[in-house]
């Protein structure tokens, strides 16, 4: 089975270390000795309390996190979070500030509108359609938070700094590259991530909060929306994504056992998109669509001469056993996604089919 | 492996098929020849849309859904429906009925509280420790709908009958019993289950819900809180549980393809509980919790002559490969739960263990 497996650059969900899916597969009618499949334990048996404690001490572990900070698992995805953000933090007299860098800042510029909440656009990249990273923004006083999307999974680009907000907490959407990298948390009051790309299956949406965010979040609105109905019940209030938060935590386990860490990751990942921006800079062919310095890590999005090329490009690599080229359905081109289990062999595969094709179509 | 498996009575995450199970871990490395797991493809990609369309025509065929009903997949669990609902279907001047049945009810009774909405509790069995469903309710005029909870897996309860509402639209949380029966349907307005009990892995709540409601619901609160979003994009408005939807898929294909629809299911349900409430009616040793008229199909709770004799069958049932046989948490004794997946030699070989614990405790 496993020799059939294809290179895949899917944007999420994504590849999944090989290593994890065994682990997976293997023990899926028989979880831990349990006699039960890992879909049919009860949340509330120390077997599971296993997986979620782990689960929650890798992420602290791998982030450095001191006891400030709360290890969450949320369902809806990072969409749910857009709504959750401003209806936590945001009372009548609150406002915030958000960096538009993208489709997914502009989600979250809209949630806040939807519930009437005050809030300011500090910057924006639409100018050029979004294939930057703005710096030197002028943040506002006396907001709440402030909000940015560290990688922008459609445009391929990536904060490879986060701004100097003068204390002010940053709230980031961090779905595409959280775990690949190093962070200084002390700039973030939350940050939060939907699995499906850097940390298991979709259904999942990871949240690491600090105290003080939860301190000041609102209590009177629906239970499962606040914040604190989470931080209070270690996320069983009610029954979690089991299956979700199992597999994130044999990623975290891959991530700090057989990839050294996050310091690690990122040199691997700096060393794996370098190749791929390296060649593509080698030729005419394929052209890079992000701002140099705003390139992202995660998502290397890149245009070819022609449409038409483009889609024979697509197919062609099908072929090959390397999916998920297409650019997002929204701006079209190509893109390959490459979060930390992308493989330098996937890498290597792709950017020699790179070289051929374009050989074959000058 | 198979042999290491137990007799799974968890209440939820609950048993699944072996079937289903088995061909999860068959294809965990490469579904349907795409080379990926299917925690790894794309939901924009036709593979993915198979098994999401799949699992719509599969629900509507088992219920006989006609066009008026929209099967949807939304996250957060049965909760997060509690507080969807009145938020989705209560303006200012509107009301609903509840009737209580037990704790589920109640948490849906108290989002609809937390939101300041009108509603009135119609009925309740709180009197008698919730141990049995109220009939010849009293419904009020000018309600927008009446919620009721099918079954209520604490206390072994569960309506044979829905009552009759004049027309006003029943919605209904069938967490623990749907795709049990068969149903009337034009008696509800929308039905919803946390996949965890009948259909699949904890993560999916599957909404069925007719295009009156949907046309009467409010469109001004947050983009993934209305129903509308998920109607109008198939469930992929944002990336869906992919893992769960396929699961829940597989399981609706094990009912149509093997177990033979809704109608065979519930005889075959009734076969297993009715074995089992008529070996404890044989015997003074074990007494069911919940009156006769109203005893789930699905959730047999019982109580033996003291606490220390429930302990000690709990963990010798284990001992004997049957699990999950304690009670819920907030009530203590008993409880076998005998979802559509329970086999009738995991509810013979309770039924053996129970008769020779009673004989050696007299």
């Amino acid at each position: 089975m496993t020799q059939q497996r294809i290179y895949n650059f899917n944007a999420g969900p994504a590849a999944l270390p090989l290593k994890v899916l065994q682990e997976i597969q293997t023990s899926f009618l028989n979880f831990d000795n349990s006699g039960m499949s890992i879909t049919e334990i009860s949340h509330r048996s120390s077997f599971f309390e296993n997986v979620i404690n782990d689960s929650v001490a890798r992420a602290k572990r791998l982030l450095n996190l001191d006891d400030r900070f709360h290890v969450l698992f949320i369902q809806g995805g990072a969409s749910m979070q857009f709504a959750m953000i401003p209806m936590n933090f945001l009372s009548e007299d609150d406002s915030a500030d958000f960096v538009n860098t993208g489709s997914w800042s502009t989600k979250a510029i809209n949630e806040a509108k939807i519930q009437n909440k005050n809030y300011n656009v500090v910057a924006s990249s639409e100018d050029k359609n979004f294939s930057y990273i703005p710096n030197d923004i002028q943040f506002s006083n006396n907001v709440k938070y402030v909000h940015l999307t560290s990688n922008n999974t459609i445009k391929g680009t990536q904060f490879h700094e986060f701004p100097d907000t003068k204390g002010v907490p940053i709230i980031c959407d961090m779905s595409s590259d959280i775990f690949s990298r190093p962070l200084d948390m002390e700039k973030f009051g939350m940050i939060y991530a939907g699995a499906q790309k850097n940390l298991g299956p979709s259904g999942t949406c990871m949240v690491i909060i600090r105290q003080d965010m939860l301190d000041m979040a609102n209590e009177t609105i629906p239970t499962m929306l606040r914040y604190s109905t989470y931080s209070s019940k270690n996320s069983m209030y009610n029954t979690p994504p089991c299956f979700g938060i199992y597999t994130i935590d044999l990623v975290l386990k891959w991530i700090e056992e057989e990839m050294g860490g996050l310091e690690k990751i990122e040199e691997f990942n700096k060393e794996k998109a370098g190749l791929l921006y390296d060649f593509m800079n080698s030729t005419s062919f394929y052209n890079a669509t992000a701002r140099e310095d705003s390139q992202s890590l995660m998502n290397v999005t890149f245009r070819l001469p022609s449409e038409d090329l483009e889609k024979s490009f697509v197919a062609k690599a099908m072929e090959k056993g390397l999916g998920g080229l297409k650019g997002h359905r929204s701006v079209g081109g190509c893109r390959a996604s490459i979060y930390n289990a992308a493989t330098m062999e996937g890498i290597n595969a792709l950017i020699e089919f790179m070289d051929t094709f374009a050989k074959e179509n000058k």
